[in-house]
C-alpha cells in the first residue's frame, strides 16, 4: 500500500522512485547518548546510584537543572498539525514529517537539540495547559504550524506562563528573514526603510508578523491585505488581531483591493499563496522590491517580477534571494539558549534581523540581498547577536 | 554554587572531584539526524518541498506514520517526579537525570530512542490526559517513577486509551527480572516454582508487580508484607490495590509480621527498603533463595543472607546476581516496537523473563542466576521472545 501512494505522486525519479519517500523511510531523527555506559562504573554513574547525587542536588537547588541534564538546550517543536505548510488541517500525526525535519534543521544549523510534540488537541487552553506540563523536560518552545488566530494567543499565554523563549515560528522566524532582505535591499538602492510605501498581502501569522517587525524596524507606511482587499479600520469583517493591525499600519486609512494597494508602492511582500496579475506588478514604483514568499508558486513569477522590481526575493531554493526560516530559527535559539534567556523579545528578533543582513552586507546585489541557508557564517552570527540583545535586555540568566 | 553543592556531597574521588556530577555536566543525551541535508538539494527532500508529499501521504493514509517518521520507534519515559528512585517526590525536574538516564540506557541496551517527558502535574486524570494528548508523538510509553497508587491507575487508564505499548518499569521490569532470576534458582536447586514458599516484602508498585507475575508463572504460595506485616483480607487499613492482592495471594490467611511470614518460606523478596534482622532470616527454609533488592541498602545483606541461602540476589552491581532492570525493559520495548505491538500483555512480560533467564540457564551456579546487564546476548534475546509473543497474541500490527 505504501509503494503505491509512493508511486501515486510527482517527482519521482528516473527509476519511478521517489527520493522524498525513500529519505523519510525509517524518520529522519534519532536520540544518542552523549557519555559512555560500557561498564558497571559507567553505569553507576550516569544512572543508579550515582544519578541519585545529581537528582538530589537539582531537588535543593533548581537551577542546578539547567547544568546537569540536557534541559536547557533542548527545545521542543509544537504543534497541533492544524496549519502544516501549504497543506492546511492535516492533523497531527501527518505533521510529524515537518516536526521532525524542523527537529534536524535546529540541530544541523544551530547546533539545537530539539524534538517533536505533535499533539492531538485543537483547543488554545488546552494546548497551553499541555505545554505548560510538560515544560520541566525543555529549555525552550517552538511553536509550529498552528492555525491563526489560536498560534497567536497560544504563544501568548504560554510566554507569559512559561520562563523558557517561547518562538512562533511562522510568524517571528519569516519576519525576521523579511526584514533582513528588506534592509538589505534597501541599503542596496540607498533607500531608507523609512521611506518604503510597503504592501503585505496576507494577513495570516506571517503577515502580521511582517508588519509588526518592520513598523519596529522604522518602515512606517504599510498597508496589509486579506482576501477582501485592504485591512482597513472602517471594514466590519475583521478579527481581533486583524483589527489590532489596523493601530500600527494603514494610517492613511486606504480601502480597495490588493491591486490599487499597490499602485505606487516600493515594496510588495506576499505570503498569502494567491496570485497577482502581471498588470498590478507594473504599477509597482520605480526600483520596487518583490518578495514573493508563496511556496512552490510565488505569488508573482520571479521571472514576471523581475521585470519590473529592482530586487526580487521568494521561498523557493532555485532563485536567489531565498526567504528560508532556516537562517533565523536555529540562531536566535543557540543564542537564547546559550545566555539561558527567559524570553524572545522583539529587541532580541531586531538584533537577529540586523545581524543576517550583515552577514551579506559586504557582497550585495540584487540576486544576493540574503545569505545562502548553507551559508556557515549565518548561525553563529545571529546566535551572537541573539545573546548580547537578551543579555542587554537583562532577560539572560547567565 | 553549584560547585559548593557537589563538593558537599559523597563519593568525591581522591581530587574531591565527583565523577557523578562531572559526567553529568551538560546533560546525558543528544538529538542527531539520521538523514543528511548538506545541499539545498538535500535540505528540499528533508523539509520544504519534499516533506509535503510525505505529510500528505500520511494524512491519506494514517497507518505510513510509522514507516516515514520516528514515531514507532520512540518511546516517552513519562513520570511526574513524585517517587524517583529511593528519594521520594522530588518534583519533575529534578527527576529529568533519571529521566535521562533511562532514555540512554533504552539506546544503549535496545537501540530504541526515548526522550524525557517530565509532566508538572500530580492528578492522575491530568497525567492520562496529557499522555493521550502527546500520543501522536511516540509509539510507546515508558511511565517511570510514579507513586503508588496513582501509578496503577495511571497505566490501566492509558492502555486502555492508547494503542500503543504502555509500561510502567517500576513494576513490571523489576517483576520480569525477579522472575526470571526465580525460575533459575529454582532450576539450580531442582524445584518447581508452584512449590516454593514465597514472602514478598514491600505491597507498592515492584511488590505487587511481582506478585502478580509470581502467580501467573505459578508460584502459588505467596505472602506480601507492608509496614504493618502481612497483607491478608481480614485487615480494614488496606488500599484497594492491596486489597486487590488478597484475591490472589495468602490463600491460608496468615496474619502477623514479616518475620513471621519469613519463618519456613522458601524465598525471600525484599522491594521495601526495610531491614531485616539476621534472627529472622535464620528462620528461612534450607535452601532458600533471597533476593533482597533495596538500594543502596539491601534489605538483608548479602553477606548475612549468604549464610542461610543457597541463592542471594541484591539489586546492587557490586555483588553477585544483581536484579537490573535494564536486563528487561530495552529488550521489552524493542521487541513490541519491531513488531508494532499494540499493547504490552502479560504474555509477553512472562515470555521476556523466560528468554532472560534462558541466557544463562547453561552456566547456572549460585552466583550466577541472573545474567550481567552487559552481557549481549540479554536484549536479542528479550527482544525476540516479546516481538514473538506479541504475534503469538495477535496484537502485532506487522
Amino acid at each position: 500500500m505504501a509503494a503505491e501512494i509512493v508511486n501515486s505522486k510527482d517527482g519521482l525519479d528516473e527509476d519511478g522512485f521517489d527520493p522524498a519517500f525513500a529519505l523519510h523511510r525509517g524518520g529522519k531523527m534519532a536520540v544518542q547518548a552523549t557519555v559512555p555506559v560500557r561498564d558497571a562504573e559507567e553505569l553507576s554513574l550516569a544512572y543508579t546510584p550515582g544519578v541519585a547525587k545529581v537528582c538530589s542536588a537539582i531537588a535543593r537547588q533548581p537551577e542546578l537543572v539547567d547544568d546537569y541534564t540536557w534541559k536547557s538546550q533542548v527545545v521542543a517543536v509544537v504543534t497541533d498539525g492544524s496549519a502544516v505548510l501549504g497543506l492546511g488541517d492535516i492533523g497531527a500525526e501527518a505533521s510529524l514529517p515537518v516536526m521532525e525535519g524542523k527537529s534536524i534543521l535546529f540541530k544541523q544549523f544551530g547546533g539545537v537539540d530539539a524534538f517533536p510534540v505533535a499533539l492531538d488537541c485543537r483547543d488554545t487552553d488546552e494546548i497551553v495547559e499541555t505545554v505548560v506540563r510538560l515544560a520541566p523536560s525543555f529549555g525552550g518552545v517552538n511553536l509550529e504550524d498552528i492555525a491563526a488566530p489560536r498560534c497567536f494567543e497560544i504563544e501568548a499565554k504560554l510566554k507569559e506562563r512559561l520562563d523558557v523563549p517561547v518562538f512562533h515560528d511562522d510568524q517571528h522566524g519569516t519576519a525576521i528573514v523579511t526584514l533582513a532582505a528588506l534592509r538589505n535591499a534597501a541599503l542596496l538602492k540607498g533607500r531608507s526603510l523609512g521611506d518604503l510605501r510597503t504592501v503585505i498581502s496576507g494577513a495570516g501569522a506571517a503577515g502580521i508578523a511582517i508588519a509588526k517587525i518592520l513598523v519596529e524596524a522604522g518602515v512606517s507606511d504599510i498597508v496589509v491585505t486579506d482576501r477582501k482587499g485592504i485591512v482597513s479600520a472602517d471594514r466590519d469583517d475583521l478579527t481581533s488581531v486583524k483589527r489590532e493591525l489596523t493601530g500600527f499600519t494603514n494610517k492613511a486609512g486606504r480601502t480597495g483591493s490588493l491591486e490599487s494597494a499597490m499602485d505606487g508602492a516600493d515594496v510588495f511582500i506576499g505570503v498569502s499563496g494567491g496570485t497577482v496579475p502581471e498588470s498590478a506588478v507594473a504599477t509597482l514604483a520605480e526600483d520596487s522590491f518583490v518578495f514573493a514568499m508563496a511556496n512552490p508558486n510565488p505569488e508573482i513569477h520571479p521571472d514576471v517580477a523581475r521585470k519590473y522590481a529592482a530586487v526580487v526575493a521568494t521561498g523557493r531554493s532555485d532563485y536567489p534571494n531565498q526567504i528560508n526560516n532556516v537562517l533565523a530559527f536555529p540562531g536566535v535559539f543557540a543564542g537564547a539558549l546559550q545566555v539561558r534567556a527567559t524570553d524572545i523579545t522583539e529587541g532580541m528578533k531586531l538584533a537577529a534581523a540586523e545581524a543576517l543582513a550583515a552577514v551579506v552586507s559586504d557582497e550585495l546585489s540584487p540576486e544576493c540581498v540574503i545569505p545562502s541557508p548553507f551559508d556557515e557564517r549565518v548561525a553563529p552570527a545571529v546566535t551572537a547577536a541573539v545573546a548580547a540583545a537578551a543579555r542587554a535586555e537583562g532577560i539572560a540568566r547567565r
